[in-house]
Parts: structure tokens; C-alpha cells; sequence
């Protein structure tokens, strides 16, 4: 199953919004319908929303008067992962050779994803087992990074299924993700599907079970990588940095090469994206603080280079936390 | 208002499974009663458990024909708060005085205990302003130590209503408190209920928050207080604190002298409690993950002394993060 495709000019999406109560696709013909699906999450994750800014463009160039326009409302649908204005630009730069050159070079970035999750699991199954010397690894993870926020398989979560393949995966203990449950609704829900052992957390507890020794290591995706290594991702990932460079448990990012962004020098120039009071105001129809409550509501986090071990993309392995930087220079 | 007395021969408490939605006061009337109550968590927090349970042993007196049987059954209704046990045992050493030396206890526990929010609250108070320097204060905190926790003042959230009542809280940063919510359901309500400014957040946004410079100080409450200063408390406790030590912020634990275990030499001989799985997997009855997912469910984490600025008490402040003891030579 892919989570995002081009069929008979449009695009094809899961609703991950109903995940995991049903896995509806839904078909999707105009920009405007592409941004209310990335804004309200019905596709999400960084790898899947670097595809769908590219194919987005494709359907600008077939339904919109002013193309280059439509695209850039679509490049800044969400701020924070950098992927989907990545796609956007990339197919963009194929504008002056027409719709077929748009789709053409969308379809090669999503056939790029495939190959590059693909990369990603079997490097980053190979630097688990080096950092943890364990034939059978507890992994802890935050928010979806499976398939459904790619296109075929995941970022971090297709490492975790990289080495269920192997034989080599005892658990993943996946944090709930408040406040939309990505991790209790997808990740739960893809890893059943894989047949590879898991629990679910809250997501306030995975720092302490690190302290514990729960898991012999943590492995989270990525929206923007800033070039000195400071990565922004789904909030509660900076705390589980933190409790697990208290635990000494080494902590991963996996990430495709177009999350990485040389033009933001440090994490504290990347903008949080700051969501709706209501997501965390209330789980489906049902309230949970009085009337009145005020909310802040920031959707993700940045962890500083140096509590990361290793980021892992489907070309290199880096190591923020030992002094290494995406470019020379930059730490 | 009182969240737990004694009324007309029975023990009368605020149902808070029922919070923010109705305020219900229940009447208990057997030992078995206030256990089912205590699991379920009608009635919570350390300082409530201890007067729940010396008013259960005058009820075990009035009602069971072997009341220290059912008083250590009491006992054990919940492992980790140390206060449950020690109000038993207090109004048990009055046993030989029959009914009304029992119940003597259980009301004089419970009016030291007003008396010791109150005391908690003023000195709490002066300790904020003292590690912060600010006129207008900025707290975080999370699960609920409010009257709600206690009898009729809490004990962090004690502070909090010190400082309001001072003209001296700017804003509390509430953590919702997954799985059961109390932040969102109780600590929300009773901070709308004193006009105090305050916002909601979900759990894992704390740390970063503090990184972010969002919140002055935190201040949590004690389900028990190890010799060396260690303390357990609310899942999401231990990550605020690491949290709090990386961003400079002061990390504040306010609990009665009730709480502090002097028998338990260090945090990591307290039995945490995990709980049913069905917290975390439903919020009221909204199934979040998928059928058969499995739960891990730690409803607390030990903080270690070394991150715990300081622990303030009824009578003294205690800075176990710069060396000091609960008693000399434990740390």
C-alpha cells in the first residue's frame, strides 16, 4: 500500500485521520483540497508531505490559472517541516517544461522516497545493532515515521521494521504522541499490521522507562534538520533526548537528505508551527478541561545537536553528538 | 469547600472521576467502600490519602469485626503514596482508645493538614519569589496538588494560590497529565475556580517550554520523599525536572512532612505503581489505538535528588540539589 500516489491525474491519499478506525483513500483534484488535507493532517509526516508539495504542483499546472501562485499557498500550508517546500520547489523548477515535466519529476521524488526509506532502514538497522551490541533491540519511538508518513515504508519506524525483517527487534515501546495519538492510532496500528512486538506509553512516561532501562535506544524522524544538527521534530522528542542522554541510551534521527536545511544555520531559527486550543481541548467529540481553558499548543520541538548520537540519512551517518556537522564547519 | 471530611458518621468526599464535567460529593460508609474509591481514584493526591485513610480506620472501628484486618487492607489500596499508609497507622496507634480516639486522630490529621497547606503555601511563596527575583511569576506544574489533593488548600498548587492572592502570579502552565488527565480536569478547574490565569499543555511540551523560556519555576507535589531526597511523584515529574535543569530553571517539590519516607534510603526502593492498561488506551469511552495494543502504564517516576532544587515542607526547605539532606548524612 502506498500512503501517497498520483492515479489518473490525482492524488490518491490514506485519510489518516481515521486511522485507525478505517483506512479510507481518498482522491484529491485541486491545490485547495491538497492544503485542507495538509492541514487538518489527513496527510502528514515529512517524507509523505515532500511528495505531496511535488505532485501538488503537478495539479496546479492542470487546474490553476496562475500555477506558480497556487504552489506558493501550497508551500506554506504548514511552517515547520521543511519538506514540503522542498517539493514544491523541486517540481517547480520543471514549470517551463509543462504538466509532463511537473509529473514526471514528482513521480521521480516519490520513487526517490521508496529507495531512500529503504536506504534509511537497512543503514540505520546496521548502526542500532553497532551502538547497542545487542542481537534483540528495545526501541523507543515518538509520533508516526512508518509508511504512512512516507510513501512505501518509514523513516524511523522502517528501521524498527528493517530489523523485525532481520529477526532482530524484541519491542518498540511507542510514546502516544498527544494531542492527536499519531503514535497510539498509527503507530500502533502499523505495527500490528507488520506483526512486530510493541506497547503503547504515554508520552510523559518515556523518559522515566529510559532511566529504567526500557529500551536500549530511541529512534525519531525529523521536519527540519538546521545545519549545525539541531532537528526539529513532533514535540516530546526533546525530552526524550534529554532522558536519554541522562540514561546514556543512544538517540537517532532518521531522516531523508531533503529534511536536512543548510539555508537555517541553528534550531533556533526554525519556526514551531503553534496548532489549534481545540486539538488538545478535547480526543473526537469528547471535552476534556471546563469550558473557558486556554491552551498552548506548539506541535513541535527542537533538540540541540548535541544530545543526538547520530543522524541517519540514505546517504551518510553523522554524529552531532560527537562533533560532526552536516557541513563542515557548522558546529 | 472540603474534598474530603467526615460528616454524621460517614466519610463524605468530592467524586473527582466525575471533575470537570459535575461536582458530586459521595458518602462512604464502609472500608470497602473507600478502597474502591481510593483505585478508582474518586479521591487522589498524597496529603487527601493520608486523612482517607485515618478516617477509614474510624470507620473500620465503627463497622468491620476485625478492624486492623481491614485497616491493613486499606493500607495497601495503593503502593506508591506513602501517605495512605502512614494516616492508617496513625489512627491505628489509637485503637486501644476505642471509636472515638480513632476518630480524634483521623480530625486532627485532617486539621493539621489544612494547617500544613496553608504553612506550605506562604513559605512556598517566599521561596519563589526568592530563586526567581520576579514580581510577576510564570509556573509550571502538572498532575493536580490543589485543595482537590488535600483537604481544602493544596500543596503546589497551594503555592500558586499564595502567589494569586499576592498579586503575584502572572500565569500557571498546566500540564494535562495523561492518562487520567488531572491537569486538564482538575488543576484547569480549580485555577479557573480562583481566577488565576492559566493555560494548558500537553505533557510532553513541558521541556521544551522551560527551553523555550516560557515558565519561571516548577513547582510539583510528593507521593513520597525518599531519605536522600529522591521523589516520586506523577508520571512526567522526572522529565520536567530534567527539563528544568537544562534550561536553568528552578525545580520546586512541596509536600507535608507526611511524605517524606525516612525508611526508604533512596528513590530506587519505591514500588511504582502500574496501572490498568484501559487508562491509556481509551479516554472515557474513546478507543485511541487499535484492538489488542499493549500498555505499559507507570503512574508515577522517581525525580533524583540532584535535579530537586528544593523541597519545601510545613516546616523547613531542604535543597537537596546543593548537597543538603532530609537527614544529615542520607544524601
Amino acid at each position: 500500500m502506498r500512503t501517497i500516489d498520483w492515479v489518473d491525474g490525482a492524488i490518491e491519499l490514506v485519510d489518516q485521520t481515521l486511522l485507525p478506525g478505517e483506512c479510507r483513500v481518498v482522491r484529491i483534484g485541486t491545490v485547495d483540497g491538497l492544503i485542507d488535507a495538509i492541514r487538518r493532517l489527513a496527510v502528514r509526516g515529512a517524507p509523505a508531505l515532500g511528495v505531496a508539495g511535488a505532485l501538488g504542483v503537478a495539479l496546479a499546472v492542470a487546474t490553476e490559472p496562475d500555477p506558480a501562485d497556487a504552489a506558493a499557498r501550497l508551500r506554506s500550508a504548514r511552517p515547520t517541516a521543511v519538506n514540503l517546500a522542498w517539493g514544491v520547489d523541486q517540481a517547480l523548477k520543471c514549470l517551463d517544461g509543462g504538466f509532463g515535466a511537473v509529473l514526471g519529476r514528482a513521480l521521480e521524488i516519490r520513487d526517490e522516497d521508496i529507495a531512500a526509506c529503504r536506504a534509511m532502514g537497512e543503514r540505520g538497522a546496521d548502526l542500532v545493532r553497532e551502538l547497542t551490541g545487542r542481537d534483540q533491540v528495545r526501541i523507543m519511538t515518538v509520533c508516526n515515521t512508518g509508511g504512512l508518513a512516507a510513501v512505501e515504508r518509514g523513516t524511523a519506524l522502517g528501521v524498527a521494521q528493517t530489523l523485525h525483517e532481520r529477526g532482530q527487534l524484541a519491542e518498540v515501546l511507542a510514546l502516544e504522541t498527544r494531542p492527536l495519538l499519531q503514535g497510539a492510532r498509527l503507530t500502533a496500528w502499523e505495527l500490528g499490521r507488520m506483526g512486530a512486538p510493541h506497547r503503547l506509553v504515554v508520552d510523559s512516561a518515556g523518559p522515566f522507562l529510559l532511566a529504567r532501562g526500557s529500551a536500549d535506544i530511541v529512534l525519531i524522524g525529523a521536519d527540519r534538520i538546521a545545519a549545525n544538527g539541531d532537528t526539529a521534530n513532533k514535540i516530546g522528542s526533546y525530552a526524550l533526548a534529554l532522558g536519554a542522554h541522562r540514561a546514556g541510551v543512544p538517540f537517532i534521527v532518521v531522516a531523508p537528505e531533503s529534511t536536512v536545511d543548510l539555508a537555517t544555520p541553528t534550531g533556533s531559527r526554525i519556526e514551531i508551527e503553534d496548532r489549534d486550543p481545540a486539538e488538545v481541548l478535547s480526543v473526537r467529540d469528547v471535552r476534556l478541561a471546563p469550558e473557558g481553558t486556554g491552551v498552548l499548543n506548539p506541535a513541535f520541538d527542537v533538540t540541540p545537536h548535541d544530545l543526538i548520537t547520530a543522524i541517519v540519512t540514505e546517504r551518510r551517518v553523522i554524529r552531532p553528538g560527537s562533533g560532526e556537522a552536516l557541513v563542515a564547519g557548522t558546529i
